[in-house]
């Protein structure tokens, strides 16, 4: 009797990430007392942030016909897996189908990319008057600096704290969440529990002399990539990396160790050889306490501190549902190569919050507040068909069934509220919903608050549908019920 | 040309510790909606606090007379103290001298707690209250918990967050500090040039059958103390067990391991063997990047961030002194034994600010605004000669010398404002001056603002003259210089 919808809000590693891009177009209240320290200083800061002003495209017709035969392509792949699912076809035809679908779609995305009119936006000079006012830098850069580490400086800090201010008093103190705020340090049963320790992975390979890794997917991708544009490969052999790229983001580790082996790639540093991939686990570990028996990691995410708490926060609730639980605070990932500045990185802040109901009553006292709101969706049938986002009054989304229920429905509502109070341009912001082969082993239907940023669109949000898996884990891990329970009207015979 | 002042301010572990037993007292405003559920809750919540009103003493004048020669013991072995090193005796004499002069000083202390008038303050009940209301409690808690690591439920969470907020106003933004948001993951070179690789450690023996670990200073005093108390044994060997007790915070690892074996000290849990004292680092250690080859630790404190930093904040306050830099966030330390509930914890939230001025010139402008504040102070003096705190003049303690210069002067009596702002009882609270020989290796002049506590004294705010300690440190291992310039009025000719 516990159903469970997640919102985490990925504040320094995204968020920061689309607002700092954002800050040349908008005013957001610094609370830091002097921004610039004199007026020749205000000046030239104000005259290149006008130079970098970012503009937004309308959609064209000349590019929609462009377009047009990219979108059938997505849409008759995407009929095809409808049709091997309901015929309920062997999972690996599903499987390739899928894969196929995926690599169209980002073939219609790439497009669509390429025709908007390109902004006037340039990161490489947005991130230099970053890094000289101190918004944003690398960590310990005189001793060399740890890619993927980043400190923020007086600027980037006055932003953060302001965010997270804003988050906590929108989210926390509005809707009268329950915060929270738990150990980083974790020890290993409770990672184990909620799936971490066997599927929060990513498989990498060794330059076999110099040791260097890198991230098996995103190395035997750029390879194949490279080939399918040479000019000496044959026109089959084109064909066969095609599908073979068609299907990257379903390898197993047995078939990226063939393809390597196959195309026959190497360091792309040194041109040395490589190792067979393995499985390299991304949570930091460490140890906690003296006698080294006790394995722990700094958490992957906020999440499971809140589950974990979940009796003690029922019981806060005099043991009735619904309630949410917030929690502010970093979470770490040991990326293999981190990357795209403040978007990939190894230690950051989340925001998170997790709305316990009962899953046979999932409608919300207080949707009609957000219900005239018009969203930017993208759902997963649009993207099946090759449709684009449609601009949607969410009333009416729940209505039709696109967003199934209330409770999911004023979640992204409310998020939509959010990311307006802070600053982002509407038209750079959609809710995309995920394709069922892509969610996370715990959801159960998931949309992601998108932003489009220099690095194309940005997950900055997941709103998630997790279901009671978590609960569940950590009741068969400890054998302690984490349930809720409701009166009934009559009493049950069976 | 360079020096800092640093204050640090302990949050979750000491600050919230006594903020959370002072609750009782006080009304901290809380920013959660709805504190109490039910009119009855609430009745039941008012009487608890009711029944544990805390009680402060006044001094009495019999008190003293019965203090009086403990106050003379502490007094003749200051003077001897004085002598010696005026004497310049060998090294070993004066910290013998020290340790009985300090052994002294915690009976004195011992005393005064006993004959202060009993606090109706019930530490029990209100761990109780707090853990029943959740306020805080252990983490992991249906795993079984971990030591020295704890959650904060919504109470605690708002608490929390209305004193860092409270925090960041009173110094970051009235005093116009640069505030910086550093990596907690730390490369190992930074911590090996800042002493913590080498230094930040304890002492511990382990059980040799079941391999339970003790910090071994703590063991060998609890059991010497038992042994003082035997009626078993000789006179001659209470004398030669107190003078070890004398020495303990001095005990070299041979020393402590011959204290084992001549007093035939066991586990104290199995009485099984123990083995020889070694070394336990306090920092987490874990490895950063796939290679395994990067590695790094937990931070142990924030301000490391801040000096690591020092290049680009003096660039971003354009070159000139002072300034100072402040930093929220957390540290981690691995306690080998973890107690007093959130007083020695393994991962805390810190405040700290690094204050860096000119060591020619240690006037603050706005000390005048704080040099009518009467703070109790416990000097370095007070304390050698056994006599109790003092009532003084902020201006006066300066003009005296007792407090070296103004700009320390200014941090304390922001630092007893800010506790007067946060609702600490001026009563329960004083300034103690380090002593020469309990120093961190990095301080030069260190004052502690204490706050009496159910566990007696304990010390919330550490403000210290770092001098130039970690800045030289950060040159010497980089080779880049850490330094600020100042133009003189004339040449200098050498």
């Amino acid at each position: 009797m516990k159903q469970l919808f997640s919102c985490v809000f990925k504040i320094s590693r995204r968020l920061s990430g689309s607002i700092l891009e954002d800050l040349n177009r908008r005013t957001i209240h610094l609370s830091v007392p002097c921004v610039c320290k004199s007026k020749n200083q205000k000046k030239l800061f104000g005259k290149k942030l006008q130079h970098m002003v970012q503009m937004m495209a309308l959609t064209d017709p000349e590019i929609e016909k462009i377009l047009q035969p990219f979108r059938q392509q997505v849409k008759e792949q995407g009929d095809l897996v409808r049709k091997l699912k309901t015929e309920k076809a062997p999972e690996l035809d599903v499987a390739r189908a899928v894969a196929d679908l995926k690599q169209r779609k980002h073939a219609l995305e790439a497009k669509e990319l390429e025709l908007a009119p390109k902004d006037l936006f340039d990161r490489a000079k947005l991130e230099d008057l970053l890094k000289q006012k101190f918004f944003v830098d690398q960590s310990f850069a005189i001793y060399g600096g740890i890619n993927g580490l980043y400190d923020f400086g007086p600027m980037g800090c006055a932003v953060k704290a302001n965010l997270l201010q804003l988050w906590r008093n929108f989210f926390v103190l509005e809707e009268q969440m329950l915060e929270v705020d738990c150990s980083m340090l974790t020890p290993e049963p409770v990672l184990k529990a909620s799936g971490h320790l066997e599927r929060f992975q990513d498989y990498m390979v060794k330059d076999l002399k110099t040791g260097e890794c890198f991230r098996a997917d995103h190395l035997i991708e750029a390879q194949l990539e490279k080939l399918a544009t040479d000019k000496k490969i044959s026109q089959e052999k084109k064909e066969e990396i095609k599908r073979l790229l068609a299907t990257i983001d379903n390898l197993s580790k047995d078939d990226m160790g063939q393809a390597i082996k196959q195309y026959n790639m190497k360091s792309p540093i040194t041109g040395n050889e490589l190792s067979e991939p393995m499985e390299f686990n991304l949570m930091f570990a460490t140890s906690i306490g003296p006698t080294g028996h006790i394995k722990g990691f700094l958490r992957p995410e906020t999440a499971q501190g809140i589950f974990v708490n979940f009796k003690r926060l029922l019981e806060f609730n005099q043991g009735k549902l619904p309630f949410a639980a917030a929690q502010i605070g970093n979470a770490f990932r040991n990326e293999i190569s981190p990357r795209a500045g403040l978007i990939r990185v190894r230690e950051f802040t989340m925001a998170e919050i997790e709305h316990f109901c009962d899953p046979t009553n999932k409608d919300h006292p207080k949707f009609e507040n957000v219900a005239d709101l018009n969203l930017t969706l993208y759902t997963g049938c649009n993207q099946m068909d090759g449709k684009p986002p449609e601009v949607k009054r969410l009333g009416d989304a729940v209505k039709e069934g696109l967003i199934c229920n209330e409770t999911l429905g004023y979640f992204l509502g409310r998020i939509y509220l959010f990311m307006m109070r802070v600053g982002i341009d509407p038209k750079k912001l959609r809710f995309r919903q995920h394709m069922s082969n892509e969610m996370a082993h715990y959801a159960k239907d998931c949309w992601d608050c998108e932003c489009k940023t220099s690095y194309g669109w940005i997950e900055c949000i997941g709103c998630a549908d997790r279901s009671c898996f978590d609960l569940l884990a950590h009741t068969k891990a400890t054998g302690i019920k984490l349930v809720a329970e409701r009166k009934l009207a009559e009493p049950i015979s069976f």
